[in-house]
């Protein structure tokens, strides 16, 4: 936890904050302020900045009380906001994902480590190889997968919430959304099986792909099948092979957030 | 497991080995092969090639006999093997990685990542954050490393074996060591405060890197301190930094490899 992440509605009106939950124990345990001192705080879709602690208690239940009232205010002058979160907020990846669903354990791992490397934006879908049980797994849930975009955000010191959605039939998110979510950008599907681009032999084409922002579809463990493939090409995607390896999905994709993006 | 991954030693004097583990289960459960069916096999720091199935059987136990004679020529005739390696194995990448000790936990997932990526040499070093408990855990022993190169190795359908090394005092493996390692590389320390490289900023920089094998030490969290950076660069390394975000080690160490090697 490298931020103290709160909602805008947790801050009550005298601008002041009590947290008795994960967040109060982590200050208790591992940063041990005294009164007096500050913590960076991040305000969720707003800003960043130091919250002084107005009282901490770990004797019975964690406790730890926080003045936001700079923060919170900060946060509400969009033009003074919007200045300050060019310096303090990370820089958001110009990278769209869609990835078909894998292992709902795996799919709460991989929002977790999208979030933290800056992606803003993650399309869950289903595809011929996805098995279809995955889809009724508790673990897709909402508040699951909020529970994953926090600790994202906590690690990279961001506070943008991203958007995670879940799509279930493949023909009617290809064929009705992908043509809106790919138009002007680099699009390509990572395709071990007779690529278009090799990423691992063409730099010049990397070069030139780093230059735009990105969408980046990736299959199922034993890939899309043909017929997907011709759907997603049909739509402008062109096919991207990353040399011989096999990868994990949780593999594959910082790596091509490391080739594309960062 | 993309590939079924044997040690010579394994083999008998026939050229057949019998499985009773859990290479045998997953062939049994998921593979379903018929006798007579060939499966995609490797022998460890040896070749790949197809071998076939001469028994199966779920009944009480898995048990599954397979053919490896013509394998196990190839492998025994050195030029014959080195040609057919070039075509079937995956490129190894150019890449050494010397990392802080992380979790052990941690460290071993790491292990099984960087070897799907096709990382040869890792060590693992001492830094001054680094917990001291961490070097007396039972996660790091010998054998439970090798269980997760060979989770990597199946992954990435790879016999290459990887080396590495636990080096429990951060001086003497920077003074006497790291030299040898990093002669006629480009050697950096992923280090985001006053680095020398801008990685998110300086493509030119990434792209003359890419040219050259290259070495990355990755500190512990919260980075190595002043001391330690300057023994580093003292030994010709450059400070690099990542941009804003803040990564947990396993995510910042396939982005590297996605941006400089891959």
């Amino acid at each position: 936890m490298n931020l103290i992440l709160l909602h805008q509605h947790e801050i009550d009106a005298n601008g002041t904050i009590t947290l008795q939950d994960r967040r109060a124990k982590h200050i208790c345990e591992i940063i041990k302020p005294a009164v007096g001192d500050t913590l960076s705080t991040g305000i969720i879709d707003a800003t960043i900045g130091q919250a002084r602690v107005l009282a901490i208690s770990a004797s019975d239940d964690y406790s730890v009380t926080l003045d936001i009232a700079e923060l919170s205010q900060l946060s509400l002058n969009t033009q003074q906001f919007q200045k300050t979160n060019q310096q303090t907020l990370p820089q958001a990846l110009d990278i769209t994902l869609i990835i078909a669903l894998p292992r709902p354990k795996v799919a709460r791992r991989l929002v977790r480590l999208c979030v933290e490397c800056g992606v803003k934006t993650i399309y869950f879908i289903n595809s011929y190889r996805v098995e279809k049980s995955f889809w009724q797994s508790p673990m897709l849930h909402e508040e699951k997968f909020n529970e994953q975009i926090i600790l994202g955000l906590e690690q990279c010191k961001d506070t943008i919430w991203p958007s995670v959605s879940m799509h279930k039939r493949f023909k009617p998110f290809v064929e009705d959304q992908l043509p809106d979510i790919v138009k002007g950008k680099q699009a390509v599907v990572a395709h071990p099986y007779q690529a278009e681009i090799d990423i691992s032999a063409d730099r010049q084409a990397i070069t030139q792909r780093q230059k735009h922002a990105s969408v980046i579809v990736i299959g199922p463990e034993g890939g899309f099948i043909p017929y997907e493939i011709e759907l997603l090409q049909k739509t402008g995607l062109k096919t991207m092979g990353l040399g011989k390896r096999i990868y994990r999905v949780e593999t594959v994709v910082p790596l091509l957030l490391g080739k594309l993006g960062l």
